[in-house]
């Protein structure tokens, strides 16, 4: 394995000049030196070295500016980085190239509450099956996201709600140590936000907020084009955010949260609830085919027409659309992302969230903010975990020290 | 007058160099190579061309770290920056050396709603008083903070509730050319939070909210050491996060605002009509002799004792803390620092302010994090509105292509 915190490098222009690369494809040496605001000489003096480290090659002349012809630079072919999406339900695991172009993919249904050794051995299973489909035989990096919080510097679960188990698991030193190449950790909604913006709707977005209504509720956060993480690592912890003095008891334990009243979980529960009280036939008639009712199924009973569903839909997209209200007024953000399972059940929801957040946010700053889904499916979560480590290992390449 | 930002320079380092200096006092230039990243020659390259510039300075050897004797580098001692803090009711204006070290300071009280002309032109004539009073010559840059929104861009006032004839008042181009020396227009908390950075309780505070409560609320936002703004420059301004549905209007002519629910000027109001309607003789007996009430009388009332008082304190400061909680779980800030002319009616403000906070938010995100209230009076906003003025000129020196 190789021992890529000891050859930590100082150099932040080998960090940008790869992100470049990796953001832009390949660049001439005239095009890195006004990029990165450095002479030719210093981009052809680091793209030497980071050659040296298999990171960067010469790719043939560039196409002429006029002047004196200049050489192109690309990242090295060789690169490869796993990334590896673990939610509550199901994993998504991908192997992809240096620009963080997917190779082969796979997704896996997986019950997070099985706890780490099971999860990570199945996931680990489904990162040497996607190499083995895209002939790849070593890694450059792995990015692991999880569905819960994380201590980014020590690379583990922190009393995860929804994560029995998991609680201080060195997840990546276990992974890291199986793959043998540096490891990023982070929570899920960090891995999807930094996804989004690689390949999704904020790619030209410095400050935004991915939102993401899942079974609870989370939000990563981007300022000036990097992830704020908050002193704590736990930054955009939304869903426990209390909108009310009392309400349903949360998965925290808390009372009030903005995820019992909201989520997936809450969504489900409150339409069980209907659905036994007899306030809704339509859930009744869902509950007695299915067993148990998702957030899914209220989305299912909106298509019905049930009104009971639609209020259901009504309620937790107001109560979101109140924080967020007030989230714009505190972050003024460029782009609001919305993501998650809970988008899947259709549109109401997001006309909710957002005519509440346009309608008591501050005029100055919703002039020109955009509140969209996210684009990407389940591949959004591989694509960032890999962007994440991508990060890592090019501001400090194996033995890059300079 | 320079055309300071026709020169300007592409050297970040230059700027980090400057700043440094400023921050941290005269350094030799290897303490300055450690700490910038670069050599011993290009620094010394880099403090010759900030001599020209009449920056830097070389100041003689310094102590020896047992090799080569290295030299001593210095902010050059005719820097001269001018830091202009606009309240609602009160000026304060001041002078200070490069290291932002105040060498004359006045205040003056004067009403924000006689306009901008008025105004800046006693601005500017406390500015040659304190000139005059410091034997200061010539400025090389000047900070102005007002206290209503800014198009920090273009150096103008945008449609300030509480300042009739400003929007829209070049105030950066009018003062520039006034003093013929880079001037910086930014809001009231902003120019606070900077001025705490620098001579305050949050010099090591990375990642941190300002929270101002005077007649309106704000927050200034502080990310890796630098002031975030936001997409629209209105990052900050929670004053009108809508707390509730209903509620008293608010001067911007919404309803349940914030800070028409808990600012200096709702307390007030609230204790008013308290006098009015016979519910506290203590506050009707302070209306009486004075002929209206303020905040402050308000805190007079609660070291009478007056129930009703304490409790209007209680209220502001819950639904202050309700507010601050939810930022706290989104932000996960590192420090939150309270200021503001409603701060000097006493500790009760900000006990109710902590319970409500540290019992709202997210556990993770309250375990290191401290609520104090500012130490700086006054001179805060002079020397955060010159630390602005200073980061431009350290920035872009005047004539500074590199």
């Amino acid at each position: 394995m190789r021992h890529w915190l000891a050859g930590r490098t100082e150099s932040r222009l080998q960090a940008r000049l790869l992100a470049e690369l990796r953001d832009e494809g390949p660049l001439s040496k005239a095009q890195l030196a006004d990029r990165l605001e450095v002479s030719r000489t210093t981009v052809g003096v680091e793209v030497g070295r980071l050659g040296e480290l298999g990171l960067a090659i010469e790719a043939g002349p560039a196409a002429s500016r006029g002047g004196r012809r200049s050489v192109l630079v690309d990242l090295s072919p060789d690169i490869r980085f796993a990334g590896i999406a673990i939610g509550a339900t199901g994993l998504s695991v991908g192997v992809t190239d240096g620009r963080l172009t997917t190779l082969a993919v796979r997704h896996r249904l997986c019950d997070i509450k099985q706890g780490p050794e099971t999860v990570l051995a199945l996931a680990l299973d489904m990162v040497r099956e996607v190499m083995g489909e895209a002939g790849v035989a070593e890694l450059s990096g792995a990015g692991v996201g999880v569905p819960g919080p994380v201590d980014f510097h020590r690379g583990v679960s922190v009393s995860p709600p929804i994560m029995p188990g998991w609680d201080g698991y060195p997840v990546r030193d276990a992974v890291s140590r199986d793959l043998g190449c540096p490891v990023v950790l982070d929570n899920d909604v960090n891995v999807l936000a930094v996804g989004e913006q690689h390949a999704g709707v904020a790619k030209t977005a410095r400050d935004f907020l991915f939102v993401k209504i899942g079974t609870g509720i989370g939000c990563g956060i981007v300022v000036d084009g990097d992830l704020y993480r908050g002193v704590d690592g736990c930054a955009g912890d939304i869903g426990h955010i209390r909108v009310d003095d009392f309400g349903p008891t949360c998965a925290c334990g808390n009372t009030g949260c903005l995820e019992a009243f909201a989520g997936g979980a809450a969504l489900a529960r409150d339409a069980t609830a209907a659905a036994r009280a007899g306030r809704s036939t339509v859930l009744a008639d869902l509950l007695a085919e299915r067993g148990s009712l998702t957030a899914a199924d209220v989305g299912s009973a909106v298509e019905l027409g049930d009104p009971v569903a639609v209020q259901l839909i009504r309620d937790s997209g107001h109560r979101i659309g109140q924080v967020l209200a007030s989230l714009v007024s505190f972050f003024n953000p460029g782009l609001i992302v919305i993501g998650g399972g809970v988008t899947g059940i259709g549109h109401s929801l997001l006309a909710e969230i957002r005519g509440v957040t346009y309608r008591r946010s501050l005029p100055l700053a919703t002039g020109n903010l955009p509140i969209v889904l996210s684009e990407l499916g389940a591949e959004g979560g591989v694509v960032g975990a890999a962007r994440l480590v991508s990060e890592a290992v090019y501001s400090s390449p194996p033995g890059g020290a300079a």
